[in-house]
Formats: structure tokens, sequence, C-alpha cells
């Protein structure tokens, strides 16, 4: 592995306290070189599945040989497992509580460790806390791994197995695909889990929500203000937009909303 | 240009989501020692104004050679251009949506161009989403101006004409400045866009505003608890604050509310 | 003093507007190689006890040579002074109003100065604002300290004495310790000022608040979903929480709410 130097953070901290700058410090304590972006630290409290989905679109975006780290962590302190994941040239460090599983469960033979800290003796942690891992083991581990002194096999063993997701994939058949709404963004957009190639069959593909069905178009100024519009977004999944607007508003939706998407409008 | 290697991004996707951070990873992969700093991502959704102003304000206290990035755009994958802007030493980049206004209508002979990425063979550009052109276009092409591997000259088309702003500049007369209040900070102060020259020769300015007559004094703590007062703030604008509270609470007055200051109180 | 060259911020600023940006790039035209991060900026508005709670907590976790800057500055503009200390191999600098108290008063013989910046000459500061002396006078001296070019001992004079802090600390007897929460995380977990220390002694702590008598456990997990459960946590003080929930909201507390710890559970 060329490490990049640069490590993701991604957690369920939202923006208060000091607890991604506290990781941080423990990076750059152990590496001054590392280069730590902060990922998304708005997934709802202890709600892995988000965290899974954005960084599984993500990571093609961040220089290969990146670590991204997700810490949503509701286990944190009992038996589970850390899992770290070497895939497409990127590694991936996350509880082993299903988080991963948006990139695990369509990535070709990735390398999957369970981290072992009884292990790494080498590298003089602490006694870990029994509420913050991602401070006191994956911050220092990250650090150490990006910077050469361990390597990816010396973690822990290897597994081919890890907890599955939270969230079905989405349902698919000749006539039409059922998704889910996973995440909001900061304008009101809905975005789901059904990725552009599940829809890339139908001639004329029409979104259903609450109620409303809903032409496909290429952007938000192509629809008239206030018109609520599907696209497929640039992380190639389907998002419901309302043009100037905001369509969790509109529609009154919810993130685990059910996304339908039709060939041609139904009757 | 010397460029700094400092690059600074606003926009309006607020704190939420991977979409600053993959525009990040993006600037690194191309130029692993780019120095990528928030500006501001509270910018109302789609209204440029706000944008315009804060980088206005703000890009004076960055090192010479910075490029400011700023994605507030509605019209994203339509037909409207992007300019790339020279001035004072400083790069800018923004949809041509009259986000630059504030800055272009107040600058002596600026450097404008369209950016043309058909013209940007030597970037190897992937075709770049309808939806995201932060990511897919200025974050690239910014990566490689700071980079010193693309030259400003060779972005584009030079031109003398862009979108106006979407805000009247202050009504200027003798007697009184009619402006505008531009943005609210995390204390309820009330920014507006009555800059202290504007007001210089007023023996004793007094601001007005949801039907109060308000004293300038020089800084918060010269008014007593409770009290509302107006000032010069630091970015040379005059803002109406309440000492140990919130104005914009205290007065129910929101972004656009309209700031009156005359010389002297009326009757 | 070997500086790391990092510099830390904790301001009430909340994530509005370009405040902390243009501190960096104040710092950054001054210091290109300093590595600023945020430690936190949701400090209630002018409030400086939380922002002094967070620095003592969390300062260890960043290299020795860190300057931690705290902007919390009810008084800006007016006759406060500005502390400067060095303190366990960290720099801090704050405005003398309390905040650094929870770190002095606990402090053994920590070095203080007064910053004098008519002193600092050779920095060639511009005229300060009345209203923004994180960015006019914090930043550019930290910028100089972490580049080695200013000496803490020309900052100002040395000092013994300094502004007390806001909040007492707990009260411990025999029998009990009275705290207060401090802050709440966005988790909804209850953060207090009691330190584990303090409670070493008791065999069976038990957290009154609210009405409630709430056992100690290790983690979150241990407790059921939706139980209320007290701990000490990861930064070493008692906190309350809910298994998957939010305490805050279970309990109705709020910032500044007395816990209370007895040694078992009361009648």
């Amino acid at each position: 592995m060329q490490w990049s130097g640069v490590i993701t953070l991604t957690t369920d901290f939202g923006h208060k306290g000091p607890f991604a700058a506290v990781m941080r410090g423990v990076i750059l304590t152990r590496n001054p070189d590392a280069h730590v972006i902060d990922l998304a630290h708005d997934i709802p409290p202890q709600w892995p599945p988000e965290a899974g989905f954005w960084i599984s679109r993500a990571y093609p975006y961040f220089p290969r040989g990146t670590i991204h780290m997700a810490i949503v962590d509701p286990g944190v302190g009992t038996e589970r497992e850390i899992l770290v994941v070497e895939h497409d040239g990127h590694v991936f460090m996350a509880p082993d509580n299903g988080l991963l599983a948006p990139l695990l469960d369509h990535a070709e033979s990735p390398k999957v460790w369970q981290l072992n800290i009884e292990r790494l003796t080498s590298l003089n942690l602490a006694k870990p806390s029994d509420t913050f891992h991602g401070r006191d083991i994956f911050a220092p581990v990250a650090a150490e791994l990006a910077a050469g002194r361990l390597s990816l096999t010396a973690v822990g063993k290897s597994v081919n197995e890890w907890t599955p997701g939270w969230l079905d994939d989405p349902d698919i058949t000749a006539e039409k695909v059922s998704g889910t709404i996973i995440t909001i963004d900061a304008f009101g957009n809905l975005i789901s889990n059904i990725d552009q190639s599940m829809i890339a069959k139908f001639a004329e593909p029409v979104a259903h929500i609450a109620g409303h069905q809903i032409p496909m178009l290429t952007t938000y100024g192509r629809a008239k203000p206030g018109e609520l519009l599907a696209l497929v977004n640039s992380f190639s999944v389907v998002e419901v937009a309302k043009s100037e607007g905001s369509a969790a508003e509109g529609l009154g939706s919810e993130r685990g909303a059910p996304l339908v998407i039709t060939d041609g409008y139904t009757t």
C-alpha cells in the first residue's frame, strides 16, 4: 500500500465539542504529516447505514492510499470488533456493526481484518477508554498506518465474515426498482440508495414518492421553480429535488421513506 | 501570479454530507500540497449575494496568491458560465450568476475570464456531472492553478461583462444612507452592506431599523447589557447588535431587512 | 518551548460566517506551515466556562508545543487583558475573563503573562479592530509564536493573578459530590465537572439528577435501550447518558443543572 497521508473522518458527533478535534490531535501527535479531512459529522446518532452509504460513494474522490475512518459506534466498549478493510486502493476502519456493508457487499474480494490491539504492542497505546475508541484506538492505528510504520497484515486476523447491513438493497424487478431514502442534504434533496445502473434499461424512468409521480431530468435548473424533479445525482444515485425549494419539506418525506422507480407513469 | 497554495471554499452546502469533503479530496488528489480552508458553508441555499459579500470582505485576510472558490449555483448544469477573476493579488472562481458582483463592482480593472473546460484537455478532466461542478470542474481547475501547472490566461476567453448582482448597493444622500441586512452571525448581530466610508462624514450617525433609533458605539461592551447598539464592525460595515443578547431576536429582523443611517436622531 | 506548529481554535462563533476562516488566513499569511485545528466553535455565545472546560480536558491529546487559542470575549475592545499561559508543555491564549480558570486553578505553577501588543512592534500588527481581537491580535501573535519568531517571555509582563472562573468547583464531602452540568454533546449526554478522582472512594456511586437516581456503568452499551446510566466518560468526568437515546431530552435537563453523586442509593 502506497499511503497518501490523507485520513478521512465520518462520525455521528455532530459539530459539537472537541471530539473530532482530539482525534486529529492524537493523529498529529504520532504523525505530524497526516492530512485529516472531515468527511461528514452529521450522521444521525448511532445510525451506521448513512455513514456506510456516504463512505462507499465518496471514497473514490480521495487519493489512493487514503484511510477512511467511520465512528458510528453504539457498541463501543462492549464486545463488538473493529474492522480494517482494504478495497480498491483505499483502507477503511469502522466498528463491525454493519456500517461497512454498503461497501463490502459490492466489493470484489476485499481484504478484511479484525483489529487486535493486543497484538500491537509496538504502538504503545494507552489503555483505551470504554467510550471513545475513535480517539483511543482508531486514531493512533490510522496514524501509524499512514506513517508506514504499521502494515495492514499486522493489525489482526484476516476474516471473511462481518455483520450484515441494517438496510436491504433495493428490490429490483423488470418493471420497477424499490429503494429507500438514505439521507437529506442541506437543500432538502432526498437521496436514495437506487443506483443509476438499476434503472439504466428504463426508457422513461418515473419516481414515485409520497403519492407523487415525478419525471427524471438531468439537473435542478431543468425544472420550473417550485416543481419536483428526480435525477441521477453526482454520486450516481437517484435523488428527488424541488427546483428552488426543499423536496423534503414539500413532500413531508424523511430518511427511510420508500422510493420506487417505474418505467413510465402508472395509473 | 505567485500562488500561496491556499484555496478557500464558500458554499451553501451547510455542514451536511460529504460535499465539501469530496472537493478537498479532488484537490488533494491533484495537488497534495494545497491547503484548503472552509470560508463559509452556511450561505442560504442558492442565494449568491451573501457569498459574494463575505468573499469581498474576507479575502484580504488570506495570503496573496490564494484562490477563493464560491459554489452557490442554482444554474448548475444549465448554460450559465463560470468566471475566473484576478483582483488584488487573489483569484476568485464562481458561477456567473451575480455572486461576484460585490467584488467586481468595486474592483479597479479586474481581469475576468470565462472558464472553457473544452480548452483544458491537458487536465484530463472526467466528464463533469450535471449537478456538482464544484467537485468536477472548480476543484480540479483550482488544484491545477495552485500547483502552477495551469496559467490564468489559459482558462478561457477574457470578458468585460458579467451577470449583475442581486442586491442594490446602498442608496446614499447627504442626509442618509439606506442599505440592507446581508447576514446574521451566531450572536444574532445584524450585518449590513453599509460601508463605513459611506457614513464617514456623519457627525452623529444613528441607525434606524424596525422602528428603533440606535446610537453608534465602538464595541459591544460599551452598551449596557440588553441595550441595542450599532457599530462599524471588524469588516468595516455597519452592524446592529444587542449587548449580551441577540439583536436579531430582539428586533425580529431578518436577512434583507432595511437599515438606514442618518446624521443625528430624527423625530 | 519546542513548537509543534499546531494551533487550536475554540470559539463561540458557531459554524457561521468567515470568522474562524479569516483567523486561519491571518495565521497562514504569517506562518504558512502552521496547522490550525478547530477544537470547538459551539461554545454558547459569550459564556467562557464551557470553553475553559473543554480546553482543560482536551489539550493533552495534542502534541506538546501546541498553542490553544480561545475566543469567547464579551469584553472585546474594552479594558480586559489577554492572557498567555504556559502549562504542561502547551500554550494557551484567552481573554482574561475567567475562561482559563478551569485550567489555571489546577495547574502547578503555570507561567502567565499579560499580552502587551505595544511591546510587539517587531510584529508590525495593523491597528486592531475593536471587535475582533481573535483575528487582529490572537491570530498574528500565535502565528509568530508557532513560527519561533517570538518568545513567550517577550509577549508582556508576567502576572500571578487572573480573573476567577464563573463556576464553582464541585462541593465535596465524605458522603457526596455536588457538581454542575457543563455541556451537552450531540447524543444528548449531559457532561459534568465532576472528576472521577472526586468519587474514587465511593464503593457504589449513584448519580442524582432531575429527581432520578442513576447507577454508574462502564459504557453506553451496558444499559438496556432507553435506560439512563451514568459513567466516567473519556475525558474523566461524570456524564449522564441514555442508552440509544438522549438523556438531555429524557430528563429535560440543561447546561447548569446540578448533578450530585452519592455513595449508594438514598431514600
